[in-house]
């Protein structure tokens, strides 16, 4: 584990390390605007927002800025003051004081607030809590105007950003709401340290059992993870040991309270994973059965605890009854008794339930072609919908199986009306390359997120769930109407104890755009990367572009030398890494490709498979249920097909994996080529490190080639039609 | 980790538990003559020899000897106890008091002493250090006669052997010698009490970075494993890692010596495993370059206080340049500059330096059919016959690659003439079933004993090396002829902290047949499974028969569901355990198969393939050349072949391989039918416990046939000629 040096050089903040902008102009003309800072009002947001704003406002243009807070908060005014000035504040107290100023007060201001009409603040008072606008006034002012104290918080982020990716301060009309509630991260971390599925070094959190112990470390990931607008945390792994187990216990909470509290100065509620037995193991009761009172009983104390202990704590994450975890199952209960008896002890203190779907049977035989891992979270869950409390959350992979390079889009999350859902996502490359090769995952997520199945309702708009299906969002919502929407989107971190957080320090902008994504979806993932870019590298244009494309074709490559036709695994056992055909065949985990000497794939229609087509809406089903219609890249997902079957492409389906092979690897080697090309006008530092990850892709892309092309070839018996090398 | 009971009941005490006989006749029979103990002189060994005397006695007859020592020391006797006895001693001090008995002296001496007359005791004089004698007076007394302190416990085992198998106690004129002077047992455990490819519980010796902390446990591991003629131990792992690299420092022999004191008493040297960098990493050096005078030196120097501290110090154990363990390589010397250097050190102290063998390329690219691993052994080794000093021992494993269940021998064996060597066999059960399979391994090592490669000079007797080659033996061998002779039978343990010793109960007849085979390499492997089955679980013939020859088919039948006609592998890679057949065909390690549509197997031909073929003997070579006259076993070890030859068996390849997977996994289960006939005539808790493997090893052969099965056929699209079902 490498040691985390103090300071805070840029590396080490990722894209908030504030080089200075090298346009001296640029400079010149923000620092007009910010060379001067008034926040109107107190409290744990507002300071951060001050925080954030003074230390951007240096580092990006080596001035600090005048804090005229306590002069505006008396009302009064000093005359060499007066001028543009950058106002942060809650909408409702800033407007009180734009009125007092538009009354007839001299001073600041009366210019500050000049452009901001009351007609102009009006929609501002329908705000949330998290919703903010940015309003530039006549004389140049900018005002950073939050619904709470969070959307104060995400303004003065949001202008940043502004300032970092060289945008233009004036005429500024911005209003921004999330588009969803729930925005998380749920980290796999471990007591003793390590993180499951983490590819950059050791757990920001734990360290040797003990939580919280690089306080400096986890507020700078606040700051990151704040500003991009994420508002929830899960700190320990899903699969809850028994050292985490623990965490609920009085005696840790103390640890837990400390890393809450830092959590929450940037807007951000700490949930904590539990595990369904902890009334047995924790409690000492002998059941953990939900429909027992002295289980709901325990529960609901214990809760009472850790809300007392942790204000605005977030709620639980579950995953139950799946993979070797204890959960209702064994009581003959529903995940429905589950998740709602655990709902009951949060609900007083506004806590949610994140219930997770991942329930598939892990031990079955490979021998048995009927049973459908696919098919298992639609088969446990859509009965259930409808069945559940309003502060739980059904938390639902993009895909049925377990976030491979290519799947289709879980039917689940199209299917539950009447429950709340969040997306979950994996920022961290598990299937995806391990942060060892570069894998932008915004295309993919944006396919998900746009997939509608047919009838025009996205999955962007299921995780908004209730909210659209109750007409909420018609009716504006007010907080009542509110209180029951908790959907959104989540997702498994990729960060850790490396220097530059992400291991790969391209896969910050996976990290990055998951969280713009969960507040925007409709943002583009080419938009994004460029953003993430110019904040993290710099405003060269040339290596934007050059990043930009990286970015944009990095999916693309590694699936194009990966499992091939949306067949998915084909990876080593266990950790996941490298290629390995038959490494999950004739295992017991219900993943399979079915290769044979004749074709490959797995038949999941309805006439002659395993069904899982049916589970989609009718439009989906039918498209997905012949070879005919079924989309390429998820043939072989969905269809048991010959070698030789022509694809849409024209080309047969072994031909097609050959050349994606040998073109996957070239591509890989190219993006060597791409960072090669930007070599000077890089920090030595970044350029170094990346390099040595791509060059590591370039070479583990042909290994992936040759293992792929070799296994088809000696099983096919059909050459490479361009006569290529095959081993 | 089971932790140790303290006691001694019979289960713990694996064949050394003397249970009472049951046949009354018999225990009367020799209480007639166990009755009365009588040792002569002192010392360690003798006082073992006399305790273990004692504690036999007392278990298998129930009665408590008279001990005369004391009496037969002073020459007088009490009339009363004349009568038959058991005489204790070396060879020449029981011959002067045989010769002053002789001489007329009244008494019990003369009694017992009267059968063995000064002529028939003349063969003795050339008795070495650890030769024995066990000879029967008229009385009926036994006199068991070493040629030193080790002679006399082996004879003391010897007889309580005897004892145990019902054996018949009169007239007795054994005579026994080892075959070979090194009979060894290493142990790849690590300071921190993990054992690698360890199966059966924790370290014996290490707990915690501790070492002798279970003091009672290993002098009974020193009890068993004297009793079957071990006299050497190396107690840490091969691959030394930092913490047991310390082993050597000051600090850490006080720990070091006092196991070895408790081996000593046992007639067993203690060697250690070393770190090759040790200079560096532990002397501060900043080379270890073999040739380097301050590498010498210290070596010398750690070497003195290490022989200081431990009498009668066995030596080193050496894995050198071989799987990332380092070694001469590293400053461009040879492997005979390594092994001699430290060989110098030892010398002063009588010292030997094992030095292995397993040396080849780990990173191999599978690409690259012409390098090939079998071959590595010879290419490194061949060239320096006669560079090594003559205390240094080349261990060599017994196949070319690594513990397969059906390798060919190694021709490095048979080709070294002017080399100490010591054959390496794996007593656990890695690529054999891990202990929790069956597998009687001493069928596999006879076979592997007796192959001659054609001129009639069987690997046995080349691991009698320079003792057969210098004509040694033909001139009896003084002491000075003998000391250059060092080599012998070397062999991985099964066993750890199991209670039952080696967590397969019935795996402990491998622990017991290697110490017997390395004793006398000419015993049949049926009389040694028929003597530890005696010893183990007692006199019952339905038992004995049973056992032994699930004992004897168990190999067969592993090898018959595992990878098949020797080619090898086909496991899971890292733990070795269960079926993936190409777990290992994409990896560095050198370990293919190379099995397309048409066939499978290694082209390892002089003619075509990778010319290992050519490292035997001419008459093995020329067998191995072509498939027509490679035996059928190993096929596939030396062929690649298409599935529709025909074997020598009249069988196709695939046909075999189908045939014998169904077989396979049929005389599995009926190892299981075996065991439950015996149910009623077995300890409960022995019955329990093996029959739980035994179920499992049942159902594993089934997954291994169903895959393999599956493998093939998709494959090959052969279908089974006898319509079974395929997956």
């Amino acid at each position: 584990m490498i040691a985390v040096k103090a300071g805070h050089e840029a590396y080490e903040q990722a894209w908030l390390g504030y080089r200075r902008l090298e346009d001296e102009a640029l400079r010149a003309r923000y620092a007009a605007v910010c060379g001067r800072l008034i926040v109107v009002g107190e409290g744990a947001g507002l300071a951060s927002a001050r925080l954030e704003l003074r230390r951007a406002i240096k580092g990006l243009l080596g001035c600090e800025p005048v804090d005229l807070s306590a002069e505006a908060e008396a009302g009064v005014g000093d005359e060499g003051a007066a001028g543009p000035a950058i106002v942060v504040g809650l909408a409702d107290a800033v407007r009180d004081i734009w009125v007092k100023s538009a009354s007839g007060a001299a001073g600041m201001h009366a210019g500050a607030g000049a452009g901001a009409g009351a007609t102009e603040m009006s929609d501002i008072g329908t705000f949330g809590d998290e919703d903010y606008a940015i309003r530039s006034g006549n004389d140049g002012s900018v005002y950073l105007l939050g619904g709470g104290e969070k959307g104060v918080l995400y303004a003065a982020f949001g202008f940043i950003r502004l300032l970092q990716t060289g945008g233009d301060i004036r005429g500024l009309q911005t209003v921004e709401r999330p588009a969803y509630p729930l925005r998380m991260i749920d980290h796999w971390d471990n007591a003793d340290g390590s993180v499951e599925r983490g590819y950059a070094g050791g757990s920001l959190f734990f360290n040797d059992g003990r939580l919280g112990e690089r306080m400096d470390r986890i507020r700078d990931y606040a700051r990151l993870t704040a500003s991009i607008g994420i508002n929830a945390v899960a700190v320990n792994n899903v699969n809850v040991h028994a050292e985490e187990t623990r965490l609920l216990a009085p005696e840790r909470l103390a640890d837990v309270a400390r890393v809450a509290d830092v959590l929450r100065e940037y807007g951000i509620a700490l949930y904590l994973s539990v595990n369904f037995a902890a009334p047995i193991e924790l409690g000492g009761l002998v059941t953990a059965d939900p429909l027992d009172t002295a289980v709901a009983a325990w529960w609901r104390d214990t809760t009472d605890e850790v809300c007392r202990r942790i204000p605005g704590f977030g709620g639980y994450v579950v995953k139950a009854d799946s993979e070797h975890r204890p959960g209702p199952f064994t009581y003959g209960r529903d995940h429905a008794d589950g998740a709602n008896m655990l709902a009951d002890a949060l609900a007083p203190h506004g806590g949610t339930v994140i219930w997770r779907c991942f329930v598939y049977d892990c031990k079955q035989d490979w021998r048995d072609r009927r049973t459908d891992r696919a098919c298992a979270a639609h088969d446990h869950f859509m009965p259930l919908d409808g069945a559940f409390h309003d502060n739980v959350v059904l938390q639902i992979k993009h895909g049925p199986m377990d976030f491979q390079v290519r799947e289709p889009v879980s039917p689940l999350l199209l299917g539950l009306r009447r429950t709340q859902i969040a997306l979950e996502l994996q920022v961290t490359q598990e299937y995806t390359g391990q942060q060892r090769h570069l894998c932008y995952l915004l295309p993919m997520w944006k396919e998900v997120l746009d997939f509608d199945g047919g009838d025009g309702r996205t999955v962007a708009d299921a995780a908004g769930g209730l909210k659209r299906e109750a007409g909420l969002e018609a009716r504006g919502g007010g907080a009542d109407e509110r209180r029951e929407w908790r959907g959104g989107l989540a997702a498994v971190a990729n960060v850790g104890t490396d220097l530059n957080w992400t291991g790969h320090l391209l896969a910050q902008a996976n990290w990055y755009g998951f969280g713009r994504l969960a507040w925007n979806p409709s943002a583009s993932a080419e938009a994004i990367g460029r953003e993430w870019i110019r904040m993290a590298l710099g405003l060269d244009p040339t290596v934007e572009e050059t990043v930009i494309r990286m970015l944009m074709d990095s999916h693309a490559i590694y699936e194009s030398y990966t499992a091939p036709l949306g067949v998915g695994w084909m990876v080593n056992p266990n950790h996941h890494y490298g290629p390995n055909v038959d490494g999950y065949e004739y295992s017991p985990w219900g993943t399979y490709h079915y290769a044979d000497r004749y074709g490959i794939g797995v038949d999941r229609s309805v006439a002659t498979g395993t069904g899982y087509a049916g589970q989609y809406p009718a439009f989906a089903a039918a498209m997905y249920e012949t070879p005919q219609t079924c989309p390429d890249e998820l043939l072989l997902f969905f269809h048991h097909v010959s070698y030789d079957m022509r694809l849409k492409s024209g080309k047969t389906v072994i031909q097609h994996i050959y050349d994606t092979r040998f073109e996957g690897a070239e591509r890989a080697a190219g993006l060597l080529t791409s960072w090669d090309s930007i070599a000077d006008r890089l920090p030595a530092r970044v350029y170094v490190e990346v390099r040595e990850r791509l060059a590591c892709q370039a070479e583990h892309a042909q290994e992936w080639r040759d293992q792929l092309n070799s296994y088809f070839y000696r099983k096919s018996g059909i050459p490479d039609a361009r006569g290529r090398t095959i081993y």
